[in-house]
């Protein structure tokens, strides 16, 4: 029995549509586009790589990027100043500064000065505490793309036992947030959990955010369990996720890929919180 | 073989003498005494009572108590300008608005308009961000006493498995957040878990806040566990917790009492938020 493959790219790509829609019609009643600031400090190429591709993603949508480049001995004081007159700017909704920012710059300090408004990334403080007491705010994009494709598998995940491993602020305790507010049991687990194993087994839902190739064996994976795979690592044989696929894809139920499963959906989900900040801010439905 | 009997009652005595040796030392320094403003609506018995021995307690530390006591018929408006008053006030170090408010006043506004820098009870959700997000900030009382009452057990708590029952965000969530701090391998189970007894079986730190009298039963606790029992449930017999406390002590390793288990390490916490507080806003160590 081999687990269904859950398609990111696919349900990326509907969800990619269906908020180009929507902007066409914010864009009607409100008489302009989201925008969306990215800004990017230094040459490191994987950052390149990963703005390049969010400016082409928010074109295509519909909404107007607004790339901010910098050079790498940029200083905070200039960060500062020009998050300030983005916050400022009523033609941007969201506000995006691509990580990791160079050494030396206090990166706590910038991000803490981006208005929890346009934070489409869900990183501030502000929006992870509107996460965790169920007000409306950001919800970090990864995290939020995977309850989507636990929803395409799962319409209703009430009740479920859901394991996370990991327990970064940018992906695993966002999702345990989000699998607790899905009235999932959730449990996190990390690198001081005494039987990874074991905890793994229990799971009916497994979400994987570690950052080691292949560390979730398939004999950890309960028979039709499903796998989220979150993590990006590069290895001799290319890119591959935290979980075995090979193994899993025997026992689990449903598994996504990497890549084309968790990925995709990240920058989806970005327009996504873009487009809701624009109506939010225009007070437009 | 009964469990060992954590006795909140002398800890929270302990941790009040302690506040009140550094509150006369932050006087000595900062040349006044730390202020904590209570405010409360109406005339709920329950409520009367607790901002009573807040406030007994706070002078009993040597701290300043501040009590503001208002028509049951105060509207949204006089509350959201006292709170904005106590904000603006540099003798005020820490806010607490007593709960429930009355039915028609908007609670979710007042607590919002707390400074988060004042807010000793850690409801705000700037200070739920802060915790979910490893930042300094005010931490809820209960879970933070709770906290304390496991380190009376156990000083390091890093690897066990630990189960919270319960998941709003004054006891629960918060808890959970706490115990991930502290490397805990962290379920969160609520109304919609499907297997409560076996998820509370597999615990070595099994935390109830519930607020059913004796949910959780002696044969749903693993043998050595230790027992936290934040519920106050008023029964015909008295008050009794989420535990079938003379059930769960056969098993357990450690088990708090209700009463004088948990309850006594609210108000400690608060008076220890507030002096913190104080010593932040003076900056003095
Ligand atoms: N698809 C996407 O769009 C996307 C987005 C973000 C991240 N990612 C990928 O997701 C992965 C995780 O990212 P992140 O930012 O969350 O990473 P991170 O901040 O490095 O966190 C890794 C987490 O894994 C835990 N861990 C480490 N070794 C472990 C072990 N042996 N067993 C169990 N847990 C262990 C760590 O535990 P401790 O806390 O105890 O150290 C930590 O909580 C990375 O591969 C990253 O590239 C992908
Ligand atoms: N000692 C103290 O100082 C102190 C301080 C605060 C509270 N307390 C006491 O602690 C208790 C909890 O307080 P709270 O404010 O957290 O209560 P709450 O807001 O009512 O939350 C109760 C939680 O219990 C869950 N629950 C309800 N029935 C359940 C069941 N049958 N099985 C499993 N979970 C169930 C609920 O799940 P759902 O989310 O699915 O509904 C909810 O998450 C109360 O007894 C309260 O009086 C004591």
């Amino acid at each position: 029995m081999s687990a269904k493959i859950i398609d990111g790219k696919a349900i990326a790509a509907d969800l990619r549509a269906r908020v180009a829609g929507e902007v066409a019609t914010f864009r009607a009643a409100a008489g302009r586009a989201p925008g969306l600031a990215v800004v990017l400090v230094g040459e490191d190429p994987a950052s390149s790589v990963y703005v390049r591709s969010k400016g082409r993603a928010t074109r295509e949508a519909g909404m107007e990027s607004i790339e901010h480049r910098l050079p790498a001995d940029t200083d905070t004081a200039t960060l500062l100043a020009l998050v300030a007159q983005l916050n400022a700017d009523a033609g941007v909704d969201g506000i995006l500064v691509q990580l990791p920012l160079p050494a030396g710059v206090d990166t706590q300090a910038v991000l803490l000065a981006i208005d929890p408004d346009k934070d489409v990334d869900g990183f501030h403080p502000v929006n992870a505490g509107r996460l965790a007491t169920g007000m409306p705010g950001f919800v970090p994009c990864t995290p939020l793309g995977c309850i989507m494709l636990l929803k395409s598998v799962h319409p209703t995940l009430s009740g479920m036992d859901a394991v996370v491993v990991g327990r970064s602020n940018i992906v695993g305790k966002p999702m345990a947030q989000l699998l607790i507010a899905e009235s999932c049991t959730v449990t996190v687990a990390h690198s001081r959990t005494r039987d990874l194993p074991a905890v793994v087994r229990r799971a009916d839902i497994v979400v994987a955010a570690v950052g080691i190739a292949g560390l979730v064996k398939g004999d950890w994976i309960r028979p039709g369990a499903t796998v989220i795979d979150v993590g990006i690592n590069r290895t001799d044989t290319g890119l591959v996720g935290d979980v075995d696929f090979a193994g899993a894809v025997q026992v689990a139920g449903a598994i996504t890929p990497v890549p084309g499963g968790v990925g995709p959906m990240t920058i989806a989900c970005l327009l996504a919180n873009t487009l809701d900040s624009a109506r939010r801010r225009e007070g437009v439905a």
